[in-house]
């Protein structure tokens, strides 16, 4: 970066990626926007995680974090969803048989772009599923922080029917403490606030 | 930045504004997602150029531009249509009266933050409007790109109401040439294009 090599044959394939990824607009996510009109899309949740990321910056606990490598992240994480769809966090079976097919689709979508681009985007969303350094886990702990806050917000009743329980909450979002440990508190006191309004199941 | 002087307070204030933002998702525009099932609004718009931004940077004519930047602009640059709402570009009575009240939402909407954070993004929403940086004018540039492209892709035929003349949309994109000669050319094209399956006027 920058690409300053790029030419005519490079601006092709920039515009049929972005061409492409406007389907991410029309993958729905089990969340709703507010007034429930409508569930939320990857597209408008990965804008949300990505202002997210420049707001709560102080919170994490790495103060050398790269945030513009962790915006970039959460811009493209989602891509995948184009191929393969959004996966419901609590259900176990489709999540088991979602990571071969998101590997492949990886491969298919951030292929669209000139080599370099291409390669750096598909390194940055391998980064962010493995989770392993301090811009993965804070980009992976604002991608399951902002459907709690969504979720007690917009009060969405499509998720009782799944009658997910609050313990079962805690486990999936306990990871945010590998960021955070001020956003995994207040991660807890969401979760809490949302079982008491009969979001989630206690038994 | 960054901000390790974040308490609690802090918290609560961010944890406000991540509320408030949620909005934007049902602030919908003129163009459409693909396949027409409904408007798009403007948090998926702002992924979408957030995203063009990187991908085209390569395009910018000012080989030094800080692509982080670009990237926050953009992210943050329509929440004042929250307050405002979203003004069809080519609606001119519409855009005389939109000003002063797209500042005072600016000024509610980023105060909501904890000061330090709200007047980094208020700044840069300023400098986007302004559009006398490298920064701005390629941000611009994206953010009247977009429309376009998405225009062609989905053929939304509502536009057809308004009876747009390829001249005026020229005119209205003219800046897109101050960011990158590449990138108006395209523009351009598109343009003709769009005239040409009947998207816009030509008399």
């Amino acid at each position: 970066m920058p690409f300053h090599t790029m030419n005519a044959g490079d601006l092709s394939k920039c515009v049929e990626f972005l061409n492409e990824i406007e389907k991410l607009k029309i993958v729905y996510r089990q969340n709703s926007v507010v007034g429930n009109s409508r569930r939320e899309n990857s597209a408008e949740h990965s804008w949300h995680i990505a202002i997210m990321a420049i707001v709560l910056q102080g919170f994490s606990d790495e103060p050398s974090i790269d945030i513009f490598k962790v915006v970039k992240m959460l811009l493209i994480h989602d891509l995948v969803e184009i191929d393969v769809g959004d996966t419901f966090l609590y259900d176990a079976e489709s999540n088991v048989l979602k990571e071969e097919r998101e590997i492949a689709a990886a491969k298919r979508v951030f292929g669209l772009l000139p080599e370099k681009i291409g390669a750096e985007l598909h390194r940055l969303w391998e980064e962010f599923e493995g989770m392993a350094t301090p811009e993965a886990k804070y980009a992976r702990a604002l991608d399951s922080l902002q459907p709690l806050m969504n979720h007690l917000l917009t009060q969405n009743k499509e998720y009782l029917n799944h009658k997910v329980k609050s313990d079962r909450v805690v486990e999936k979002k306990r990871h945010i403490a590998l960021a955070s440990a001020t956003l995994w508190e207040y991660a807890k006191d969401v979760i809490r606030e949302s079982e008491k309004v009969g979001l989630y199941r206690k038994e």
